[in-house]
């Protein structure tokens, strides 16, 4: 089961870094909604190495193809298989991490886990891993665009030391993300931020970043009771992201150093809906949403695989250098930012489905 | 499957705040280990209302029945039915509500999504929901208990703008976690953040705070990529538990403004396996555990329900003026502490199942 | 997971049969449905013993208890608790099960599963599990009946070698069913069956038999292909239940003797839908309902626990001679009818969930 | 999900009969054992179109690639992702069928159902779907065979009213089986089988058959009370097959006209362990295997698509005509028989590992 994320709308994914594929088949995608191997690249295209020069050297046109489930650019409401090639392996590169596993990589514990891994790179643990999550949450996205008008923008809100100053989410568009390689839609901070990401690069090491989210148009009523609330699917998607440390939704941590007189969402008629003053709930009460935008954020840690001189041991506890060789990204946030998008899409859509049945 | 919760060791739960009783239903329990009434009722007492005079007023025994899936203290393998009855409900507190939405609250969410509530207090949204959790919980405790010698503690390191200094979570025990009313196990700020609470009661408001865990004593090996690692459900498992509003593995936050090779948990052998010199990891990488403890920070807003008025509007958008009654806790977090300990406990009892069918 | 059943309409069930309370969990009824405990205690009682001379002397009140989810007689959408207490639990009666296995009974299979068994009885193989199946089949018949008019109605059509008439399935109604005890609205085939089991229990043996069950009302579109196919639900929920053998939808194994021009449905104009002339299909095709009337039948062996002496092995392989104690049913098929509707019931509310959920 | 079976041990499909490829993703098979493409594709072979004169012209190599999961011929834990390209696609065929649905075939429920379908065959309905789950019952029987030396063997042993007599499942083999192109291993009923297909063809027909299956060499304790039992899930397994309307275990309809003195299973020593002296169980007691070799049967109906005229309506209920052209066997059953066994050793494979899990 772990590689099948949702209850109606479901993704199952498979792939290693240097097999020959790696792929997605959606199952639950109502039918009759219009569908396209296009559509699913864009997004693709966000996600894939090579864009400029602030990512990995690994260049790989990631071209996706849908083998079933649409006809006619419609949908059948038949599972969608997705498949993308892998082109550019190269697993010589990664020759001696079958003696030492990288510090803060999945390379140790995949080893106790399964006792066996991939002879190359990270294998199913590799980043590669989530182009099947892009593309399963493209399709998702297809469905909430065109049933509930749902939009959903994803930006670089943190790298390292640098923080975006606040923004308006209301109203940010991708294309304003977009304009910025490093994907902070303020032009400021996306140069202190390209800078620190092209320095890390040079010193041979990676820094960390957080990708800030907004989903808005949900409609009030979205979310599960008890374990499958709204935040909770939305916590477990990110965190099932590599190199993921940290969620908050609406105030977050922030939100726990306050009292309830500072932090409660004070109700105000919106039009014919009831909406909120504030959105310190990030558009969720209950764990349900409440018709406001959907606000979160998640931290991700620095890169594991870095080309400075690390002192640790091999598997058999034997100190060891290691300066790692292959090709990655010296921060993941500007690539990340589909990869959350896809992971929320793929949250709402299921929850769309669920409260449908409700009925 | 919104009441359930795990794949293979699996909580049902059911129970609004106000009903005849709440109760849980555990499947996957393994045969032939000890359980008790008595040990799973240790927990309750520590979740109950009316422990001490930081909660709310409304004081339960939350005495356990176990109605199935043990005999002569040995469980069966079978699943087990477990029963706390609702004694001292007051529904007529909540009168009003049934006109103005507590702001923050589940009422108007809810309202949305069912067209129907409770008629009092939070319904299903309460926390006496968690009951079902605790109980639970403990039941898988006992399990990784004996299988694994698992140890979980968790304790309050912040409320409000106060918090704890760090401390030696490789030795801590719950003992000294109560050793005070708001359960934070430095005496200092466990005596500020007693202040801190006791004022936000008088002023009628409320304050959040922030539960860290540790889990010691867990395997290599637990936690299943991609979408079920052990920091996603830990995750998800988290933000299910009402009130939460962020959540923490490792470095979290503070981890997204470092390098690489600041950030990097470098290997070093540990007696006869291979453990890390740091653990901003938090025992977790690539989404499986590496032996190191789980270290796991969860925020709470603030309680939503307050005393003080609060300009808001009714369910009709017109103006309206809300001052709470019933009885309700001024901070969750001296109280929710088991609750985290047993949400911990039902991922990593799910997680090592699944690990023990890899064989 | 294996006390679950059900995607979206869920069932969760515990319970031994000589504990203190069977019971369970309905997850996912939709919230404005009416739904009181009398309408659950109908089918209960025509499933608890000792109704009349045919059945088990163990006489059991079985009267459920509704514990959450319902208000005013008005579902909340949220899970609803069912509790049964047991009364007549008499577990002397099984001493010297301990030591000897009953033949084609589940004690040895539950030993080698499980490495230890209830003290008494069948444990969580005893028929009074089915008590949660028939009160957690009147919800979901209360959802399918108020949302969709959707009827479902069980007979016995076997017992022994005595097969009662094909009748006309598109007008049977229960009081016909329970006009006889047997449960067969055929009056010759019920007497015949009344004799067949009283014969039985004089020779202190007991009888098989088949359980008929027709759906009416059903909309076309209810299953989901590929592996949740309408009858393919159906078979699991029957093949879930104690001693039953065999499952057919339509045709059955007779339709495998046919050609495929004798077999075919072939299409017709039914008022403003097409049906079929025929309905060798059982009402399904491809998995999916056709709109006409659901037809199935389930195989029931005869009751493996019986008075004479059988030569067989104690748990140590040494002979031995059983003679069972204990109460039980010559024949369980008059006392499963309610069982079977309700299993059909749990499929159908599941299923009728899912196409909504496609909108 | 209704695309995916199984929980530990999960088999996700996709494809239509005239769409780019059918594929499988096998989640949960675990680590180091052997697999490779040429083992699956024995099991494929066995099932393709084009084998003999019995079956379809439809001629397919069916040849499957592996895309993930396997390194240097062992499984590494992960996903492994299964490819088989359709080669013979010849949509046209089908053209009338988009005005008349198909009498018996999936045409109709599936228009219902989703309000749209591929333009052409079967679609997802399309007997090309079971290449999946060849693939991936054929991964599961590396992991029975490897890990517990299970042996799955099915053959035909209906063809209309042409029965084989009983034969010894104890030694049966699949080559055995395969010595006649009707796989049934009886010469004299095989002859007589052969004739009936090609009578039926001849006269532009078709028949219906029936499959037994025997599994040796489970251990006992594989099945999951309640709901998941063995016979259930094998139940569900088999119905979900196109063209299925029947299934048995053990004595099956047979079992129900029998007194349990005739029926009982009486236990015996049988080496060190305990065995019974018949098998109407059919291997299986409480749901639960007893380490008796299973014995099931499944009825296939005559199939749907036949030459002959049909006076049937089209879509808008007026009176059609049908022929249908296009390709497909008059018989399923002897290319079914692989896909029986596939279907097995999923169910099988499921439950092994959740056993395990039991510890």
């Amino acid at each position: 089961m772990s590689s099948s994320f949702g209850t109606l709308f479901r993704l199952t994914s498979f792939g290693e870094s240097h097999g020959a594929a790696v792929g997605a088949i959606v199952d639950g995608m109502p039918p009759r909604l219009q569908l396209s191997a296009d559509l699913i690249q864009q997004q693709l295209d966000r996600r894939r190495p090579g864009q400029n020069k602030l990512g990995t050297s690994r260049n790989e046109a990631d071209a996706v193809q849908i083998l079933s489930g649409v006809e006619d650019g419609l949908t059948l409401g038949t599972p969608i298989g997705l498949l993308v090639a892998n082109t550019d392996q190269r697993p010589r590169d990664y020759g001696n991490l079958q003696r030492i596993p990288r510090p803060s990589h999945a390379d140790y514990s995949y080893q106790m886990k399964y006792g066996i891994q991939a002879s190359s790179g990270g294998g199913r643990a590799s980043a590669r891993e989530t182009i099947a999550r892009v593309a399963g949450g493209a399709v998702a996205e297809a469905f909430l665009q065109q049933c509930y008008g749902v939009e959903i923008v994803a930006w670089v809100s943190a790298v390292g030391t640098i923080e975006a100053p606040a923004l308006d989410s209301d109203s940010l568009q991708r294309s304003a993300v977009d304009s910025s390689d490093v994907r902070c839609p303020d032009p400021a901070s996306a140069a202190a931020m390209t800078a620190e990401i092209i320095a890390a690069k040079a010193a041979k090491d990676s820094v960390g970043g957080v990708i800030s989210c907004v989903c808005r148009n949900l409609p009030a009523g979205w979310g599960e009771p008890a374990f499958d609330r709204l935040e909770a699917l939305l916590a477990q998607a990110m965190l099932s992201l590599p190199a993921t440390k940290g969620f908050e939704i609406g105030s977050g941590f922030a939100g726990a150093r306050l009292r309830g007189s500072q932090h409660n969402d004070l109700f105000v008629a919106k039009g014919n809906r009831l909406g909120t003053r504030t959105n310190r709930s990030g558009g969720v009460q209950g764990g349900i949403s409440n018709g406001e935008p959907l606000l979160m954020r998640v931290a991700f840690k620095p890169t594991a695989t870095i080309g400075q001189e690390q002192h640790t041991a091999d598997y058999d506890g034997r100190p060891a250098l290691l300066a790692a060789k292959g090709r990655h990204d010296a921060c993941v946030v500007p690539r990340a930012v589909p990869i959350v998008e896809a992971m929320a899409a793929l949250v709402l859509a299921d929850l769309a489905l669920r409260q449908r049945a409700r009925g």
